[in-house]
């Protein structure tokens, strides 16, 4: 058995690297002269890395979310987060295949379809790992109803991103404004329900609390 | 002396960093129409990447599965994780490698062998903390017959891993398959035994498990 | 609700990441003949790696600095502090803009003032931070005017980065010189007020500081 | 005041990115056939990996041996440890250079030289935490005689790098031999002395040591 906060701190290193790594998916312009329409005319490959950067980093919100309720993990979990790392890991790849065919003239439809499986398939991650986690017990402090409202919420992303798929043969720009619609969404209006362990605090070092510990800390 | 926590901290690190480099072997593929089946002619690499990261993903979870039974760590012990280590930060190289010569026509096998040697090399290094932990008393919790039995599960890949080496000189594609299996085995049926001294949550907020602390824990 | 230990942790590897990156942007010179030289005429574009350099290191110092005040973190400093995180990881792109365009002949002053953007607007998320932080009662130990001095000093900065980028616009290593100069005053002169939840040791094992815990430490 | 405990973490995360970032350092041979050939002319390239990778790994161990015997930390250490950080970071750029020189036919020497100018730079930093840290009483557990001592044995290695960088001028090869001779040096002789503030365990959860924590635990 292993503890949810070695997973999470690993996990943490992944999406850490990952949503650093994008900025390598922006490329300096060789130019000889006018370095500034240059730079303009690379908006479309800015926004799929803000989109991107948004994303990955409302995973990492929600992410900590899911980890901070957890009261033990299981090894089916340990590799449906794998599985979640891997599509995560994959993001700067489809960002910068976007990104190189957005103003390509040709196969934008592919790229921003490509780039919509990939969101696809880490929502699909992200939502059995919370399917696992409440059906197995491995929660502590959420309620049933709060459980299933909360998949509710999360699952309406799920067919607005194969939309987004579909708008992507028609308009590579509309698939990425989805994209980035669908960041806000999981930004402002999902959140993972119940208590987390560590509320209000760190670990280590809880700050000024309404409940102070009395004497007598933890032993082991 | 060096505590186990900040080798498994560093540990973590390198293999975060180590498992989202591997992105960076999917190159976006530069043509001038259908990108789809540019794409679709990537399957080889693909699934390089996927065999590689999931390699990386499972010797994550059972060099936790070792640490995590550490009582202390001495000096041979850090140099054999350093050796572990440099194992896995060759893992990107050796897939670009495989990845870049598995359907170039020539060399695949050479390639494909490379990839095995370090992976017996990985398997080497790891085998060979296990058993100088054991045999140095370093481990807590493990017993004797269990350890011996946890090095048989282990071993048994290594000449495995000799025998996809083998197997690259006919096809590559076959000695990737081997690696593929392996990945599972190693995912599926190789558990590190013992108790871990985090059982069942993490060192900061233990959850509710089977033995609550004795002289009143701490209270928030 | 978010603990302020995950978030700092996910910063700091963010940080690490993207400080580690700028070294990508120095690239080893292919000549000929006399490599010495060709290092020598590389001089601009290793001054902007060490002023960018620097500048992580002091973000890094000052994030520390600021996350060890707070006592909780809602969702709105979670969102700003991830536009902190955006600005900071494309410092390295803006870094190596500035390195190709230094000594181009051409559109060096474009390239300086990109590169003043991305610091002025991490500076604008960084005081953001703080003003939320401490307009909402997330920090703790820090007095009314001290928070109030904070903000002036770190302030002064921000018409700065202006100025440098109007001096990019006549001399691209004028404003180079000037965020070296940013660099060393937000590093010298620019602390973060109050006292840190965790002071003089760290969350683990705390050093024999000047207030002992009252009732029975922990003793090992 | 910072504690050394995110320091560590900082550093930590650095070190591991750098280390890992060697990796990009060796190519992908683009060879038309014979490609085992062609790995085994690499092999003074990856002598350069393998030294830069040994010599990372110790300095992570020699850092974490000097953070660990820390209590606190000021404003002149946390800068110093920025140093030293740029000069790791620089490590993989210097490695790039003496792989891409060493059989360049020409500059192989420069290369060499300015592998070792880091290299002492790097020593230096290290040195003068080390000085500043014992001169102001930041380091807890440490006699005088033992903290010179290894003062004296730590700066042993710095006129050999100096010594290297000389022979470089003469043969790369023979520069890169002493090298990796100093990184066994450091990695087998020098030893932080003092005991650690967390001897033999984690902070977090120790193992069974030989003084149990009595009841009433840590009061906060």
């Amino acid at each position: 058995m292993t503890s949810p906060a070695r997973t999470e701190a690993f996990s943490d290193g992944v999406l850490a690297v990952a949503i650093t790594l994008l900025v390598l998916d922006l490329k300096v312009p060789l130019v000889e002269s006018d370095l500034l329409a240059a730079l303009l005319r690379g908006w479309l490959p800015a926004a799929a890395f803000a989109v991107s950067f948004a994303t990955i980093g409302i995973i990492w919100v929600n992410h900590h979310g899911v980890f901070d309720r957890l009261v033990r993990v299981d090894r089916t979990l340990l590799y449906l987060n794998l599985a979640l790392l891997m599509t995560v890991v994959l993001i700067p790849f489809s960002t910068a295949l976007l990104a190189d065919y957005l103003d390509a003239g040709h196969d934008a439809g592919t790229a921003a379809a490509v780039y919509g499986l990939n969101m696809s398939a880490m929502g699909l991650a992200f939502g059995s790992i919370w399917r696992h986690a409440t059906s197995r017990g491995l929660v502590a402090g959420v309620d049933r109803m709060a459980a299933r409202a909360f998949m509710w919420r999360f699952a309406v992303g799920t067919p607005l991103y194969v939309l987004a798929v579909g708008a992507a043969l028609v308009d590579a720009r509309l698939s990425l404004f989805i994209y980035a619609a669908l960041a806000v969404y999981y930004g402002a209006f999902v959140t993972v329900p119940g208590r987390p362990r560590r509320a209000g605090g760190d670990g280590d070092a809880p700050g000024p609390g309404p409940a102070p510990p009395p004497c007598g800390g933890r032993d082991r």
